[in-house]
């Protein structure tokens, strides 16, 4: 059942032990949301306990708290930026049908909980959690403004994603109030690149090709050019976006190889030109400005058909 | 003589005529805030016009009125982020002992014109600028709004740098409330690199060499390579603060080529880690995070003065 924020709060305020799960592979987002709701709760004397499938990321260590999470039997279920509970992860499937509150952004949002408070304008979970704390009376701390100011600085790519709204800018405003360090964690979050990706970009910018008088560029990840950076899965989803990048390049491409034969390609685009178009001519989908398929065959042979969909959608041979 | 909000927008209801300065090679905020004002002092019936004393930068049109500037003798000159009569350029400095009025956010502002308004606080001109015309009772229209987010945005590196205040997004609220379209803006501003520049980088990360077990990373730019990428002097700034960027990296330099010999050094790092006072052991300076200095000689030379001054300042031989 959908709920609105003063319901949300009212049933806070009578929970108590309190699990909160965010959802696997955790990002600032379900990170910051859970801790910035766990700061709250644990600041009007509720017991609180975040917890998560997978570890926690060292990278958002700043804003944890000290110590292991209490441990006790729970009355009391939240999940946090979980839109379906596939994602809450295997350590935490078992209570899937038992998640009393679920906080989320996600227009696809099952409805698997009990209750659900759902605002999909906002750029972030960690906005929602915001009001719900500030509404709940909780004076914010330095430690809950950092953990949701980086649910919000990482969901809206630091305030340039087309999802950053009015209310993000005010909500961001409201916690840097509280004293928070910006520059140390947007230095952290969007100006350090591993080791692994700077040596994949240094490779795959050595196979970058422009096509259709440079209005089209692709790069090429190889597997062994994975294998050798040693790069991560979350490093490639950011040279994804390198191609397009560029001046002037309005369909950008990337094609990586799989295990299994073919190439995975991802496509991204500037607004003139819709990628899920140029996917859909291969048997691919996705947004308008993001879309990926699957191509099989040699690379010489990818790269030819991705080109006849690009070269069709540009209006060019 | 300085004065506050209420007296600048006296004056400014009372002035007719009125030229608005920008600094030479003008960027985001310089021009933002001179269009800015420029749309507020039209909108209540003053007939005003933009100069600067070079071409204005194509990539910022999206918020330039149409048809020329209207062609008239000034009674008033209003100069906005110009920090000092020297910036003017030669074709504005013939008016330097002119200038009316000043507006700006440079601690440094020498005070060259007849009433200053300065608040060294706001992280761009352009945050003064959006106080002058909401004081004013100017309603925001789009492209006033446009011409002052692209200010703040530019100079904030869209919200990252420490200079980004409670108050610096309070203000990019109100004016993403004007209705513009930040996608379109944050893309172009943050997310486009020239042709050159990606060319550059690839010749640059080719170079890139760690030292001090990882903790320093060093390229080199080449007077060949930077006439072979066709880079300009606004991709190489880009470019300088890459090698810091890595992960655990807590001192990157850039050694750029000179034409009269030597290198031209560039150090930026982490906050555990003083550039300047790597700098100044080379004859050189700067601020804590970000500092220069020439050094003379061959590359391995070069390298070899800049890693002595380096493992000196992280205590590494």
């Amino acid at each position: 059942m959908q709920i609105d924020l003063k319901q949300c709060c009212m049933l806070l305020a009578t929970a108590e032990d309190i699990w909160i799960f965010t959802h696997k592979n955790p990002d600032g987002d379900t990170l910051g949301s859970a801790y910035g709701l766990y700061y709250g709760l644990t600041a009007i004397g509720k017991r609180a306990a975040v917890l998560c499938s997978d570890s926690m990321p060292k990278k958002f260590g700043y804003f944890y708290p000290q110590g292991p999470m209490p441990d006790f039997e729970p009355q009391y279920i939240v999940a946090v930026d979980v839109a379906d509970i596939q994602l809450l992860g295997p350590a935490l499937e078992p209570y899937a049908h038992k998640i009393d509150l679920c906080i989320d952004h996600h227009i696809s949002n099952t409805g698997y909980a009990e209750h659900l408070l759902l605002d999909s304008h906002a750029a972030a979970t960690a906005e929602i959690v915001y009001e719900i704390v500030t509404a709940m009376g909780v004076s914010l701390t330095q430690p809950m403004a950092t953990a949701l100011y980086t649910g919000i600085a990482t969901d809206t790519g630091c305030f340039r994603y087309s999802n950053t709204t009015a209310q993000t800018h005010f909500r961001a405003a409201k916690l840097i109030e509280a004293g928070i360090d910006i520059t140390y964690m947007n230095q952290l979050l969007f100006e350090t690149k591993s080791k692994g990706r700077i040596a994949l970009e240094r490779l795959a910018m050595s196979t970058l090709e422009y096509a259709f008088h440079q209005r089209c560029a692709t790069i090429v990840l190889s597997r062994e050019m994975v294998a050798q950076s040693g790069a991560e899965d979350e490093d490639i989803d950011g040279i994804s976006s390198m191609p397009r990048q560029i001046e002037g390049v309005e369909v950008g491409a990337t094609l990586r190889e799989r295990k299994e034969g073919g190439y995975k390609v991802s496509v991204r685009t500037a607004r003139s030109v819709d990628a899920s178009e140029i996917c859909k001519r291969l048997g691919g989908g996705g947004h308008k400005a993001a879309a990926g398929c699957v191509i099989s065959g040699t690379l010489d042979e990818a790269r030819r058909k991705l080109y006849e969909a690009i070269g069709a959608q540009l209006g060019e041979q």
